[in-house]
This record gives structure tokens, C-alpha cells and sequence, in this order.
């Protein structure tokens, strides 16, 4: 692989890098995947939530008929969504996602968030987002232990090459641990200088559990959403602290906040649509802040989290 | 019972208002005990890492002997450490401490904290702490179901009356209320206004458990451990926000702290070696704050935890 990588605790290796496919549109994906993987993208992040593993497949597919890479060399992660977390569910979502994509396993598979909802079938709504009989969450009765257990069978019977979590915090995953015959391999997690999570992203890191950063641009991924306290929050691209750490080693605010990530080991997974931006995100691993740098941004802390399912009026407070 | 109460969801009343045995000395533990009923205190909140319920069961002897209140007339509170939460422990050590205190059930029993250590025989050491092999933390084996499987048959074979939990989070409970038989009655946290942990509250209101706020005063009770950040943190008797409110009725600081809460139902247990504001800590109830005083207390929340395993140094990062 092209890109520096991470050393799962289950032996395979997984880019530091990645494209994130969340909020990658349908009629672009496809085209996307493939850019990116010209580009010299390896991994790839979607999820079951995000609608387009169909057309993320196609991208791959072309890629590979056309020789530029073997299935071999991409990381591809999927998500376990709410939905699914009955142990009866996980094993057929997880087949009917490789079938979308086009694959016969993923590099990681994710239980996306740590809350199980109400079954929704496949065949009546897919995917089926937070809601079960019209605008209701209904939670689903799956204990974490009993979706872990599932998990850790789709990495036995071959589906997945590793698994993980997301959204997860110390409490839960401590209690995870107690039962996990298959330690996470990763935990991905919201992150960027407005929430830099240090207690957990150090706690993880010990167990020997990777960490993935989402959101590594702070606020600029929620205006998109229209999510007020995004607008609210000044963007982390016009900070001065990142302004002026940019210019001093002629990156991009986008590429120190990333740099900044991977240089504490943390794998990052941004997204572009813009060709430039796609390879300048690719190139924070060759270059090094200093390390008053590096304290500098973490200093910037406020502990504001976006991806709070309240915020966007889900009654499930997970991060409370 | 003389102070008002919250209503259980296991159809038990307890005081909103009571005594915490936390950090009460063992010579005086007795006698503060004692008084406290006699004051009017009829809800004691004990744990077994206290390491006072011999004493604070021989405060509650006297003054049942002496006919001041009957055994029904208390509500006796205490807590599972974390030494025990294999679920073979749970109901031995359930017993040894009721023995402890010379009765033969509590009104409460809890989960002190959502971690499990290595057991340590109470004959080698107890209260045993942290500690195991030395000065080494080692976890122990029993996931939180286990543990709380195991609370459940201590409330139905008649040990405690209701059961709840301390220090859990919303992921936690939220997992934990996929597996219970028996909900938690209530939820004891650290709550003051610089950690007004008002998602968790709401959360765990709705859910029909009840909340108890530990360590209402915020840095006071944390300088008395010599923890630099209680130091460095303004005391909240001194914060003109709470001395105004408490000069315009006529109250101490403290009275308006604990009264920031009850009004909120969230029940306190504050603790005093002064019998006068012994007194003045049940009094906290039969006023009213106005809502503008209630949001403006709430507005001083500043996220600042003081009771978490990593100030004292354990490598427990229950909160990250």
C-alpha cells in the first residue's frame, strides 16, 4: 500500500489515511471511489447508514477491472447499523452489505453506534435511518455483549478481517472488554482540535485499540448539515493557530489538522470532492509539526461535539 | 418520615434530603450518626469503602434503643465495591456489610462504581480499595450484567429493598436497560453547579430513575483531599451568583446548593461536623427558588469533574 499504515491488534495493517464516504452523494460516488483510488486512496470508510455502498462498490469494481489496484490493496470498512444489533441480523446485514459493494469481505467491520433500535427489514425500508413506525426511535432489546458476540463471528466465519466500534466511550468499552474474546481492532470516534478526546483516544490507544478520527475538520462537516452549533462554531480552517501552523510549513489548514491526527497515531478519514483538496489530504504523513505544534492545536480543546444524536432531535444520549 | 421524599420505581420511599458517610471519620462516626437522626436525618448513605458502617450501624442502634426512631422510619444506604462484583461476591459481601451495621436489610444497595478489580478476601484487607499485589490496579472479570444480575437476586431474596447504580453514564445505562429485570431505582452522581451533567439527569429522569447528587458543594469537599484542582477551582459558598441568591433568602450558600437540587428532584447527601449546619442541610426543601435563580445557578456548569479515578491516580478513565 501506498500509505503509511496502523497496526491492527488482529495483524492486518490499515492506512493511516482514508476517504470517508459519509454524505458522498449516490450520482457521485461511483466516480468518487474511483478518483480516489487513482489518486492513491487505499481505504475507503462507509457504512450501511450512508446509502451508497452500491455505487462505492462500483468505483472499486472499476478500479479493479481496469488494473489499477487488487482487491488485495484496498482497506474497506463497513458499518453495523442500529437496526441490526439482534445477533440474529448482524451476519445477513453484513452479507447483503458485501453484496452491495460487490466484495466478499471487508478489512473492518464497525458497530456504528452503541444503541440498538428496533428491527426494520431490509426489504421494507433500507436503510432505515433512526426511525421504526413512522417518527418514532423505538430501541431495539440487543445487549451490546450479544451484538459483540455476532461481530466477533462475522470476523470468525470470514466477513470481516477485523472488527470494531464506533462511538463507544471508557465505560462501555471497559465493560466490553471483559467479555470480548475479539478485542476491537479499531474505535472510531468524532475528533478534531474543538474535541480532542485525550483520555479516551490515550485509554483506547493502551488497550492497544486503534483509533479512527471522524470529523477531523471540526464544524465544516455540520454547516453542511445546517446544524446551528456548527454555524456557531468559528471553522477550524480560519483558525489562527491553524492558519499560522499552516503557512509556516506551506500546508493547508486541512492538512495540519490531518497531520496533526496521524501524528498521534490517530487514522483520519476525510472527504473531497475536489481533486486538489483529494490529494493534499493524502499527503499528511511525509512532513512533521513540531512538537509545541502538536500542543499547541490540542490546546484549542472545548469539548464541543457535533455528532450528538440529540442534536439532530434523536432521544438518545449516548455521550451523556 | 419527617423531610420529603422521592418516590422509587420500586414503589419505596426515600428521603430527598440525607446524611453521606463518605470521609466520616471512624471516632466520631457513631456520635455524628446519632445526632443526625436526632436532628431529623432518617436517610445515612454508607458504602463499604467508607469504612465506617460499624460505627455508622452503631449511631443508628442507639438511637433506635433509645426510641427515637424505629428501624422502618430509615432508609439505609450502601454500596457494592468493586473488589466484589463477581457475582459470587455480590450477596457475601452484601451480608458482611448488613452484619456491619447490625440490620438485616437496606433500603438501598448500589453499584458503587461501573468497574470491577480483582477480588481481595475481606479477611486480608477491608475495606481492600484500589489496590491488589501492592500498589498495582487490576481489573477483575464480571462484566456489569454479571453484577447486576447479581443485585437483582440481593433485592429478591430480600437484602436490600431497592438497588441502583453510581458513576454510570448514558451508554452504560442505556445497555444496562436492555438486560435488567429489575430497573435501577436510582443513579447516584457527582452534581453541583460547575458539573451539572444536565443530559445525564434528564435521562435518567425519563427512565423513571431516580437521581442522588454526590459532592453538591463541588471543590469543598475535594480540598479537604488535597486535590489540586478543588484548589483551584473557586469554592461555590464564595461564587457571587450563589451568595446573592443565598442573601436574598434569607439561606446559606449551602442551602441554596442543596436546594438548586431537590428542586430539580434530585436528591442530596450532603454531609456536616457542625450542628448547626446540620440543621440548616435539612432545611431545604420547605422554600423556593424562583426559575431564574435555578437557570442561573445552572448556567455556572463548567463540565469541571472532581471525583474521577484518574485525579487519584488510578488508571480508571471511567469518564472519558
Amino acid at each position: 500500500m501506498p500509505s503509511t499504515t496502523v497496526k491492527l491488534n488482529s495483524g492486518h495493517q490499515m492506512p493511516i489515511v482514508g476517504f470517508g464516504l459519509w454524505k458522498v452523494n449516490n450520482d457521485t460516488c461511483a466516480d468518487q471511489v474511483y478518483n480516489a483510488i487513482k489518486t492513491g486512496y487505499r481505504l475507503f470508510d462507509g457504512a450501511s447508514d450512508y446509502g451508497n455502498e452500491v455505487e462505492a462498490g462500483q468505483g472499486v469494481a472499476r478500479a479493479i477491472k481496469e488494473g489499477i489496484v487488487k482487491r488485495e490493496d484496498l482497506f474497506l470498512v463497513s458499518k453495523l447499523w442500529n437496526t441490526y444489533h439482534d445477533q440474529e441480523h448482524v451476519e445477513p446485514i453484513c452479507k447483503k452489505q458485501l453484496h452491495d459493494w460487490g466484495i466478499d469481505y471487508f478489512d473492518l467491520y464497525i458497530v456504528h453506534f452503541p444503541i440498538s433500535i428496533k428491527y426494520v427489514d431490509p426489504k421494507e425500508r433500507y436503510p432505515p435511518g433512526f426511525f421504526n413506525e413512522g417518527e418514532k426511535v423505538i430501541t431495539g432489546n440487543a445487549t451490546i455483549q450479544e451484538t459483540w458476540q455476532a461481530m466477533e463471528k462475522v470476523q470468525q466465519h470470514g466477513l470481516a478481517r477485523s472488527i470494531g466500534i464506533s462511538n463507544f466511550n471508557g465505560q462501555l468499552i471497559m465493560d466490553l472488554l471483559r467479555y470480548a474474546k475479539i478485542k476491537p481492532a479499531t474505535l472510531q470516534i468524532e475528533h478534531h482540535p474543538y474535541l480532542t478526546q485525550e483520555g479516551l483516544v490515550k485509554f483506547a490507544q493502551e488497550q492497544g485499540i486503534a483509533i479512527t478520527a471522524y470529523s477531523s475538520f471540526g464544524p465544516q462537516s455540520f454547516r453542511e448539515l445546517n446544524m446551528k452549533q456548527a454555524h456557531d462554531t468559528p471553522l477550524l480552517f480560519e483558525n489562527p493557530t491553524i492558519v499560522k501552523i499552516a503557512e509556516k510549513h506551506g500546508k493547508t489548514p486541512a492538512q495540519v489538522l490531518l497531520r496533526w491526527a496521524t501524528q498521534r497515531d490517530v487514522a483520519v478519514i476525510p472527504k473531497s470532492n475536489n481533486q486538489g483538496r483529494l490529494k493534499q489530504n493524502l499527503d499528511v504523513t511525509g512532513w512533521d509539526l513540531g512538537r509545541e505544534e502538536v500542543e499547541a492545536i490540542s490546546g484549542l480543546n472545548q469539548n464541543i461535539r457535533f455528532n450528538d444524536l440529540v442534536n439532530y432531535g434523536f432521544p438518545l444520549p449516548i455521550f451523556v
